[in-house]
């Protein structure tokens, strides 16, 4: 656990900076000081969560809602915005960076600079099927 | 439009075949059939929703809600899963194949072959600042 965990929470309270967007009592929206492409915004829930697995599911849907809605204004607000992605990285191994939930909403333009790379060939339903079972069986296991 | 948007509609009815991991009145949770990863989830509406624009909130809020307990889910199924992505994308310059809003629940773990690839160095604060400003306006702008 990092002074970088809290950062988001520095963020809230206003003893870091940021480019605030949009703001109610549970969820705040701010410019990513480091955006993958212009108007590239972060949402978080106002209260400290570091893993989906923290955070409490009305927040989660809020946090959705704030993003479907931001994602609009987005393609209305003459950045450019042809396209928008939202992007969730729950866990180092997903690359998140920061330990307080966060969800990316960016724009898109035919040609800038944000790539995705991974191995997607097409897989046998046999294969999949087999997933499919081990992931339902997760839940069940999950539920009890 | 082509016919590709409405193959997940076919999902949905079963005239295309899928390896279904969750269902409920709305929402349908099925393999990837291109993973990422071992463990690639799609989330659909069942209603057909071409993009975010065209989706009822409470049912992206559904959507989000499934993510989350399917994230969980994944943690827990054996599949190997130090880490969850989350990933939508809304227009075909973010990305987006399939014409019918789908929220995309993938694995991670450190050595995997799923990489992104931006320019995203640090911008100054007052660019950041206009860039706000800019989009609090594309909101003023929508909600009149």
């Amino acid at each position: 656990m990092s002074a970088e965990e809290y950062v988001f929470c520095q963020v809230v309270d206003r003893t870091v900076e940021s480019s605030r967007v949009y703001e109610d009592d549970e969820i705040l929206a701010f410019m990513d000081i480091q955006p993958v492409t212009d108007g590239h915004l972060l949402i978080i829930p106002k209260r400290h969560a570091p893993h989906l697995a923290d955070l409490d599911e009305q927040l989660g849907m809020s946090m959705f809602r704030v993003a479907q809605r931001l994602a609009a204004t987005l393609r209305n607000s003459g950045t450019p915005c042809d396209g928008v992605n939202l992007f969730l990285a729950d866990g180092e191994a997903a690359f998140q960076e920061v330990f307080h939930v966060h969800l990316h909403v960016f724009p898109r333009a035919t040609g800038d600079g944000f790539r995705i790379d991974a191995d997607w060939r097409e897989r046998p339903r046999a294969e999949l099927d087999v997933a499919a079972e081990h992931i339902r069986g997760g839940m069940l296991t999950s539920s009890t």
